[in-house]
């Protein structure tokens, strides 16, 4: 991404609103964007935040090349006087957001952006594109490891990535929603995770027998060998001709460190039962049984169920793409704008749909824990000035069904604030941990959350609320649009 | 995609294999692999078959950079004489091809790689991403385009895809498969393809009243004034405060070429029609009514069957992931390997699934059209020397249930080759057309389907059959292999 010029990547309408801003004089209107999403993916009870890392790459780089500047002057729809603004543009503003791995709910703004109207709109498009693609991936990945319980899961889906990016920050964020390794070596190397593979049915094809095709395997990699066993037909032939291959390497006292099968087609739950006590039979307890072939987090769960003899999968097209919900739909809103006094002025976008009229003015939210736990209550969204006390009673209420209300007991629960900042004035403050130090934030991050969040059929719903100050302005501006 | 080495994007098994394949002195086994499919995306009728004119790139720029072999080094698997041999790798095969926007069917090779199976197996993982991601979104994009029935379509998906380049080369498929432009600048500018877009809420939201803001745009762009009208009550604010800037512009003389509203929320159907009635009262029959928001090919039949007053489309998220089916699953197959003597002998498949069994040997596509109608019959996927004979009546069979016999009369049919030359011994001897000469010919393509075959519920299933002789080896093959 960092090689590649993002500063096009952009909607027209984020331009023509820049022309628009530019032509009215309006440059300098300070403003505030929220960043957030409405549902978490799949159902889940919660999603990953991931993405940030080249969010932050994406604003450092950004700048217009004489290139995209005479592309545009070619659309016959900017001023000269605007096209020279944008060849001098650079983000000069401020940007908030919650750490990258966390995990968040709907509603709450993961990232806040602080800026004159102009620099703010224009970096609109990329930031949703990046956070939605990653988060999407990241939370499913969170769901396939929760089926898979403990097992090792590989992501394995490159080929049906849409696309290079798809794949390749697609195997990130599959990382730090809890994947052990991926297929991806070109993300293995841009973010330094695990790689894995073995081979092919191509190999085993090329070979005159399925026999010296693993033979020919094992001799190439004498530590790890994995025999794909379903090229011709997996009982018959796959599984007796991977153990006798296995006996040849144990009498010649090379038996790999790591050895086993893979199963990649048909019923896994009988294929795995009666490879495993083939293997077993055979001596070999200790080999792997790994499965790939259309899995996704609710195959893995009834195939456990079953009773399946695999321990380590490979998660492929289901979860490189997200298939049962492919896109996050995170949006960015106006929520606030700077008036003459140097005061926000609160901004609401009323909608038809409840659940889409935004919440106004310049906010902060609070992580709201159990202290004797260490486990998650609630978020709690509150204008920026709004400071809990952990030593008084804390009473929360839902935002649409206000009768639900609860309280959080003076110095039972403690209060965390989720935003950080991340630029300042355009200058990057933060740095950016490494993809398995993410991975590794993250499931500290679930293990604040009771299972009964984590299951991936009918969740428990993490509270969000809003504080009494942030409720009472959205009913008023609320009033004043539509009353 | 150019300026990005991809060399690695790929397996890790395409590098593990081509390790095996040098250490067993493999290296110059020249074999054939087929790329196909097996089911049209969304139970469509056909796919259109894109991507390759970033293939043919990924081809040309294939090379190993000196971080790529310490990358590999560090990783403790390869030998210093295979990482020799990644040094000096290039591409030196010969590579036919279907042409880009073409209508294909499962089952028949959409891209033939000959090649030593070192550089064969090697570019699998690149085609398959490439390929499957931009036919994905092409047969989506046809799919919402035949829905539209002729309406203009814009691709506004670039904030929901899955990663930049989702949404760049998403574009790029979607004008293909038939969109008329995108929002999205950077596609607009790679590809040379219409850019389309105006304003979101936000800009509404940071004028003091919708008035102002719609004011403002009119003065911004005096061409071309589509004003969003939802964001705070469609027919009580919106389309009123339209009409009065539109009364204004008219009365000062300055009344743009093209005009109009954006519906994004609510009922689309009711609302068109409504803002229709309240626009032609007010003398404004040439208001363009767009509308977005969830749109797909469902959602566009069934508004057009209401009577919705919409006469362009922007979709988004559904168009740009395919949501409803959002991984093509294209493939990469071992057909055949050349022998000793020079000949090559045909490799097989087998499944526990017989969907997935292969098609064998080295093949070629012929297309069947019924030459009064100019329409097609059949697709016929043969042997590479058959030959067919146009003069003479031509029974094909379905391989499957080879009850299904139809017959062509002699001189009553074409038959054309499907294949295309791109790459002989390394070097591109091909031309790539521009996106929009591509999107052309797609609609020529479709051109030769009847309508049956085009919808998007239960459409004709087209027939790819095997020849008398590709079928005889298959049987034979499987015959060898399982009996």
């Amino acid at each position: 991404m960092d090689s590649k010029n993002l500063a096009l990547l952009t909607d027209l309408y984020e331009l023509t609103m820049m022309q628009g801003y530019f032509s009215a004089g309006a440059v300098d209107k300070e403003c505030i964007f929220d960043m957030f999403y409405r549902k978490n993916p799949s159902h889940n009870g919660y999603a990953v935040f991931a993405g940030l890392s080249q969010v932050i790459e994406y604003i450092k780089n950004l700048k217009f090349s004489e290139d995209d500047i005479s592309y545009l002057k070619s659309l016959n729809l900017f001023t000269s006087g605007f096209l020279g603004y944008l060849q001098g543009y650079k983000f000069t503003g401020d940007i908030y957001a919650v750490k990258e791995g966390a995990v968040v709910f709907p509603n709450e703004p993961l990232i806040v952006v602080k800026a004159n109207i102009m620099e703010a709109q224009l970096i609109e498009t990329a930031i949703l594109n990046i956070i939605n693609h990653q988060s999407l991936i990241a939370t499913k990945a969170s769901r396939v490891c929760f089926s898979s319980g403990g097992d090792i899961v590989l992501e394995f889906g490159l080929r049906r990535a849409q696309g290079p990016d798809a794949g390749i920050y697609g195997s990130r964020a599959a990382v730090i929603g809890g994947c052990n390794a991926t297929s991806n070596v070109l993300a293995g190397r841009m973010f330094d995770i695990p790689v894995r593979g073995t081979h092919a049915h191509s190999w085993v094809m090329s070979f005159d027998s399925e026999i010296t095709a693993f033979r020919e395997y094992a001799k190439a990699f004498p530590d790890t060998c994995i025999f794909l066993v379903d090229t011709y037909d997996t009982i018959k032939s796959g599984v007796p001709n991977a153990i006798k291959v296995l006996d040849e390497l144990k009498a010649a006292g090379q038996l790999p460190k790591s050895y086993g099968i893979r199963l990649d087609s048909g019923d896994l739950a009988y294929l795995s039962k009666t490879a495993r006590s083939m293997l077993d039979s055979a001596g070999y307890q200790g080999a792997i049984i790994s499965a790939s072939g259309d899995l996704d987090e609710y195959l893995i769960e009834s195939l456990k169920l079953q009773g399946a003899q695999i321990t380590t999968w490979g998660v492929g097209t289901n979860l490189i793409t997200s298939a049962d919900w492919p896109a996050f739909g995170g949006v960015y809103k106006l929520a606030a704008e700077k008036g003459e006094d140097g005061s926000y002025t609160p901004k609401i976008k009323i909608s038809e749909n409840t659940a889409k009229v935004t919440n106004p003015g310049v906010k902060k939210i609070y992580r709201l824990y159990d202290k004797k736990h260490n486990k998650m209550k609630a978020d709690l969204i509150t204008l920026s000035h709004e400071k809990i006390n952990e030593n008084e009673d804390l009473v929360i209420f839902d935002p649409n069904d206000t009768w639900k209300r609860m309280t959080l007991k003076a110095n039972e629960f403690t209060a965390e604030e989720l935003l950080a900042p991340i630029f300042i004035k355009g200058a990057c403050i933060y740095e950016t941990p490494s993809v398995m130090e993410i991975r590794e934030y993250c499931i500290q991050q679930k293990n604040t959350l009771w299972d009964e969040y984590k299951r991936n059929l009918n969740p428990h719903v993490m509270p969000v609320d809003l504080s009494q100050e942030l409720y009472d302005l959205k009913q008023e501006l609320i009033g004043k649009h539509r009353g």
